[in-house]
């Protein structure tokens, strides 16, 4: 930590830091400049927090320079993780494909969608049964009924199923359906769903929070990790800027930016970070090139008719145009691409 | 609603979106202009947004006129509402003043916050005993001991209590002890929190998020309306931007926008907005001169010593130029200011 | 300055800085922690900056302490400046009116629009010869005939004339008519017009970029001063969010927090930040109360009818109401107020 | 066009509207709701404009439905353009690479870093010989005799010269030495400059506004062709938000929007963007994936001696691993990447 001290701070003021610092244990160098004293601090960071060093007479700033969060970060964990999904790898080897309908609204539309994924090299299926929705009148999705549909899905095509959870009184439930549980951009500092998931023993996919900062997000997956979970995948859906002409503006830095602070996986978003569906393939395009761990795409048989983001869905046609990106860049990138549709793997 | 139809879209395309229409009810009114077609729609509007219009083929966009949220909007209640907290009222007539500690930490410091609130003309005490915080390191409040604490203190200052609450399953709980139920600028979409705190009976301080707009927050109080609460007051907190001189930006203008859509009260936390205590009293002072309701700030008895805040908290001598300013700005603008201290409050 | 050095710098790295540094006649004060390593610098910051610290092996960030800008922070003058504009002042004894129409289009529309201000308490008349549009298709302004319209304005009301410039080398022309040279948001960073009226011996008004950060704000003010004009006034007009209810986000804690570091005198434009005739009485209260040396507002005779921003301009009606207004705030403020209307201020 | 009436307007405002809209020469249909009236407008739009249609009583909203801006648009020219800067193509065929150092410093330096562009693929030369700079007290470029360096060096090299140019007194001098006009994120909205460069018979590289709209880019681009340049290639550069990890935020969707809208290139600036060296190559490869027709690299012999910018300036080794990126990506997706080096080229 280092502290700098206003530009009118007495002797008093200094010795008065030095001072409580010392009594807490750690060490304090003074270095005094022409018109300002800058103060080091060396010992456990966390303890010198709770010091409340900032509010102290005469003290200008405090700056910390260890990292918030320990367990997502690259230096506790300097190789790059990979996340298994019921044996679906996400990780730095291959580039894997989540697609599926925004919302579950019937077996029907359910399983075809499911089936337009997975012929496009998906290997996990997203699908939300709690959706949360700007307005009260809005479909808010079919609850357990969804989760019940998502099974048996899963137990029709073998692909593992990645779901919402909007409470903590539900991830043990949700849980029981899930393979995979997902944090939406609204609950991102919801953190008494955060410890929830981060014991319930399933792999989470955590969305960054519209408005979050890259620190904000992986102190969010350090409350999961701090509660023994470190199956974390990050997931970028676009944040909130002044730009109108998409839905989000999705920050393709943060990708780069994650890998260089954490081991954590990142993924895109590039259906809500657009909101239109003639920018998700660019946008997947670029998510793969810029090293992203896979992209989550909505894809529904008749988006004409789906109750919740329909603009931005895929259809069968840009389902196979995607593929053909992704396994084209992927290979030029020197990673494995999502499945390629053989028979067999329906089987399984 | 008003549909506009891409430029090269078919007569076909025009027709079907006509015939979607009629079929659900409603009435379509076709424009044919030179380089395009608009078509404006009369009905339902909410049975026109299940349709799924904007997804229809040549369809360009699709506006909705009338506003989303209706039980909380001026137009369904065309006086300005006043909310009564054990019979305090935050409302157009007065300028309220909500003050305590940002987090409940002792009894003594609760009680010796609350004398400073009460000496200052606050009618309402807050104080926080379930803490929001970025990372899981930092301390997180005390929990229902620290609720006892807020009711044995109000039992001391007769002060109403209002107190945040984080997850649905604790609104019961709170509620016991509470006043008022504040819901935090995370958790302005938690959508099951708004809907659980809108069946507790309780009044609510709704917070925006630091990255809603003013239509997401007031479809918010409208999830918490449509439960059959209406005893809702705004509170505007500071959004995030660009700018980091200030911990967030204080949208001063939200208050005179929200006035002109809602009948709700508002008022604004200049604590929280500017993240220090410098800047406490200038934004109170704007607050009232743009018309809030009242102002909710951070005091602590000793805020170097504060767990949390410590920064932005006021002390005795800053409250006491905050009443004085707030007393002569009320009665500039002809409202009843906060309450001037006398030892019969105390004893009720 | 304060250097933070990696975890992995070397031995090597560090002396290198500290090489560097006395190389160039400052001292520098390493500290070693447990996991890093800080240096303190001291001595000439410009200097430091030269030697691109920042790129060295090893240095991980480089802080400086000192403010960047020196003329108009309030360490190099510590009592706010009164600007005097033809005699008229602003600064912190008063709050000054500015008014007048967004755009000169007929003599007639300026002078009336310059009477309604002067009737209300205006002290100086605003109007734009050379209007900065977002398209080319919009109209542009008068030019040079706008300019002779606003003097032969002054010379019938008395009331000195405000006007912006938009490029370098229309400074000396527009200096010949106006009495202060306003400086527009999209242009506070166009450095050459900064330094042309740094050099053309009038005051200036400097409005806020609309991303502009404060800092960034003092350091265009600091262009001017550094060719020895220090007869700024600063006006924060909005800046540009996520929010779209309003047309910019005022951000009044800029008052404030300017305030703490610039001896300059700050105003507000609510018309420019709200973009709707209906917010500009709530905004200018909050101006006056959060300490604004003043307010800067469109009027215009017939708004239906003008060329630029109508649904912004103040009518006849609204005026007094601001006059009203700005009046008793500032009298409760312990202010001058806008003038009060005489027939003798007009002959003068 | 389309106008919104308020829920109160009575029958004679809508007729108001009616009467100022066929007075003019338009069409007016009016369509009545059960709530509100919405007529729509057929005609000359911007004649429409000039009727103030949003000042009248009882209007609530004007929206415009045909592009603002004509010239640049898709609709005008439907075929995306290529424009050549001494002979280098920039547009649909190809990945252009610009190269060199943010600031012209020495003969030297400007020479070695041109051979390093070269050696890595780039067609063209980008240096700065004017550097608007946010403090008065950093290095503001060479001018006229960085411009002579440039010019040296592409008689050395033979690669053309882009450059920037801040004033519109110096466009003509500028464009005496340069291949290419470049117009800065801070002069996006300075008009006059716009319109000299629209005059100057050259290509110009127009970067993105750091807080302004696609629209607003747009409508720059149309103020240049409206002069009766056409040769106008956009460069997206990051945009202003809340995140600080970044100097500013890749706004990566604004290619694919861009192209949807206009048939001008559209290139990205990685360095910029990011701010730092690591996230150079990265986001080079997401621009070329996403369909940028090129990327705009700073590079540097020396960065640790820069003067401007060094941090963000790619080595010699790095441009390698670039140049190779770029022609594996631009295979894959079907165009031309960076020329190869050869020692023929030179020659030309």
């Amino acid at each position: 930590m280092v502290i700098v001290m206003a530009v009118d701070a007495t002797a008093g003021n200094v010795e008065a830091v030095v001072d409580r610092v010392t009594a807490a244990g750690g060490e304090a160098f003074v270095s005094r400049g022409v018109s300002r004293t800058v103060i080091g601090l060396v010992g456990e960071v966390d303890r010198f927090e709770a010091l409340n060093l900032g509010g102290m007479p005469g003290v200008r700033s405090v700056t910390r320079i260890s990292a918030k969060y320990k367990l997502v970060s690259l230096e506790h964990h300097p190789e790059r993780s990979t996340v298994h999904v019921r044996g679906v790898p996400i990780g730095p080897d291959s580039v894997t494909l989540i697609a599926g309908p925004c919302a579950v609204e019937t077996p029907e539309q359910t399983l075809e969608a499911a089936r337009m994924a997975q012929a496009a090299g998906a290997t996990l299926l997203r699908g939300g049964a709690f959706k949360p929705r700007t307005s009260p009148y809005a479909f808010q999705g079919l609850g357990e009924l969804g989760l019940r549909i998502l099974a048996d899905v899963r137990a029709e095509t073998g692909l593992p199923v990645v779901t919402e959870v909007v409470a903590a009184h539900d991830v043990e439930m949700v849980a029981r359906y899930a393979d995979m549980l997902q944090i939406g951009t609204r609950n991102m500092q919801n953190f008494g769903l955060l410890q929830a998931v981060g014991e319930a023993g399933k792999p989470v996919l955590l969305k960054r929070g519209m408005s979050a900062t890259i620190e904000e997000w992986l102190m969010a997956a350090e409350y999961i990790a701090q509660r023994g979970n470190l199956d974390i995948v990050l997931c970028e859906r676009g944040i909130r800027t002044f730009e109108t002409a998409t839905r989000n503006t999705l920050d393709i830095s943060a990708v780069p930016v994650v890998q260089r602070l954490s081991h954590l996986p990142v993924m895109i978003d590039p259906s809500h970070s657009g909101g239109r569906r003639d920018l998700v393939l660019p946008l997947s395009r670029a998510a793969v090139a810029v090293g992203a761990d896979g992209v989550l795409v909505d894809v529904h048989p008749h988006p004409e008719e789906a109750r919740c983001d329909g603009p931005q869905a895929l259809v069968a046609d840009d389902l196979r145009v995607l593929q053909r990106s992704l396994l084209d860049l992927a290979s030029v990138l020197g990673r494995k691409g999502p499945a390629q549709w053989s028979p067999r793997r329906l089987a399984g």
